[in-house]
């Protein structure tokens, strides 16, 4: 009898070119293209078992059973595993990260491309690379980046067949550095799923989406050619564009703190006063990510450590895909 | 022999409704209508003097002789009265401020109101509070709505002739106090007038242009009606969306610091969590003006000053318009 179980790991992953707003929210389909790197050395790790004796799916995060929102959308994933396999059991599902949760590390991205990724395997379904992109897509949009491997682009699309992401350039064609500096390890107090929905209603929304193509093409553009300059300028634009709209969106979302702007007022400093190579970009939370070459990160880490406010550096290179550990 | 001296007062303002963008640079004419409350208590005291025997019009401030960007832009406003009067003689100007000067207290506004309504006395000329409003406008457009007394609006106009403010309820309309918040008391990096300049490099200023007429309706009704929740709300709106553009334009103004921010959110802690009537907006600098009913200003002005990085809180109730005091 063959096995209904698999385990897989992916990476988070941080958006060069974001992410905010959807133009189908059940779907998750984005209003915007958007751009990120996987972060090596994060990871989330899932295994899946379908089984007959399950009444329902089940949730075990970091060894807490979960119910509810966490729980339904799960279920969601499994659901098209379920129809896509034809198999009718449920599942049970246990994942473990070794970064913490919910605070600006794009957890949620790492989780469901392990859980697409584990459950096909478990369910003993062969999916493309741009099948299980979808797949994970359904439970986290951002979550569709972390499939593929290294730098990676997610193509909006208009229905769910055509939302997915592609590899740009492998995890070795350029040896860049996060910095993740975490500020504070709380949880945010608006997730993304909600933010999302807000995005419309700021006045600006609609500008950013306009012009958002050519910060892809110029995003894309700049990884291609390793042009960190050109790097650091679309990516500082891009992030500061989307929270122009979290702050003038109903209710207004203001995820910085005190600590997000002592980062950010440095890196403009190491940056434009002593010729550093590097840029920030931040997402929906108060952490930083601070983008440098590899070679730099050291420094800049030490830079970042001894700001006040700054708990914790993480230093990330790209990250390859999600992929099977054990079936 | 007449006398071709005066001296005069004015207040700054704080404004409710930003202005943010010009239609004409040189003439200060400005690209949407603002709103605003002149700080009583904060005062500039400016004498002018119209002498034969200068050579050059001469400029000094808290004793201090200034020459360049500073002269000329006082040069512009006498260059006006000479023109209206028919008076050759170069004059002397000597101002002085009672609170610190460039770091988000418009000092610029009450500095050209005070300048104006002295200049004009000193050369014999009776002029309108809307001609005042005009000529303060020519050396810094805020200027204009420190002319009128207590609630002010400012309409925008297309041309000198249309480009002045107006009083739009007394001082004694309405008890509101501006907790002026200082967290910083060094100069800004870029000053007003360099960044109205930048204001339309930023993708959205065009949509805070489009949408600012119905702000200042909310804003004006607001007022008239004594609704603090209704100006809260107005308020922070249009401040979040001028710092949109400001943090959006090219070169990015990003103007707040650490404790900018913590000053934002606590503001907002407190009125949502405890229901306190408060509410903040931001000049053109990293200081934090708290507004709150009157008699809840010394309650506020104290837990502000609990909080880190505060240097000092200022409270100003509404002020009179620019006056003459001695001639």
């Amino acid at each position: 009898m063959r096995h209904y179980r698999a385990t897989a790991e992916a990476h988070p992953n941080i958006a060069f070119i974001k992410y905010w707003g959807n133009r189908d929210h059940a779907l998750r389909i984005p209003s915007n293209g958007s751009i990120s790197m996987n972060l090596a050395g994060l990871v989330t790790r899932t295994t899946v078992v379908f089984r007959p004796d399950l009444p329902a799916d089940r949730l075990i995060l970091a060894g807490q059973p979960r119910t509810g929102q966490a729980l339904a959308r799960v279920v969601r994933v499994l659901q098209r595993v379920r129809q896509w396999s034809a198999l009718a059991w449920y599942a049970e599902v246990r994942s473990d990260n070794n970064f913490p949760t919910g605070a600006g590390i794009a957890s949620s991205a790492a989780a469901f491309a392990a859980l697409a990724t584990a459950a096909a395997a478990a369910a003993g379904l062969s999916l493309s690379t741009q099948a299980l992109s979808r797949l994970a897509r359904l439970g986290s949009g951002s979550a569709s980046r972390s499939v593929p491997p290294g730098f990676v682009e997610w193509l909006a699309g208009k229905s769910d067949a055509a939302s997915y992401a592609v590899s740009i350039a492998p995890p070795d064609h350029w040896a860049l550095a996060d910095c993740v500096t975490i500020v504070t390890q709380g949880h945010k107090a608006v997730g993304s799923s909600q933010g999302h929905r807000l995005a419309e209603s700021s006045p600006f929304q609609a500008e950013r989406l306009a012009t958002a193509p050519q910060r892809l093409q110029l995003c894309r553009e700049a990884i291609l050619q390793r042009d960190f300059a050109a790097l650091a300028q679309v990516v500082e634009d891009d992030c500061h564009l989307m929270h122009a709209v979290m702050q003038t969106s109903s209710p207004r979302l203001l995820y910085w703190e005190p600590a997000t702007l002592a980062v950010m007022h440095a890196v403009r400093r190491w940056r434009e006063e002593e010729g550093l190579p590097v840029a920030y970009t931040i997402d929906a939370g108060p952490n930083v990510h601070v983008l440098c070459p590899a070679d730099h990160a050291p420094a800049v880490r030490q830079r970042l450590e001894a700001l006040r406010g700054v708990q914790q550096v993480l230093v990330a290179l790209p990250g390859g895909g999600a992929r099977v550990v054990e079936a």
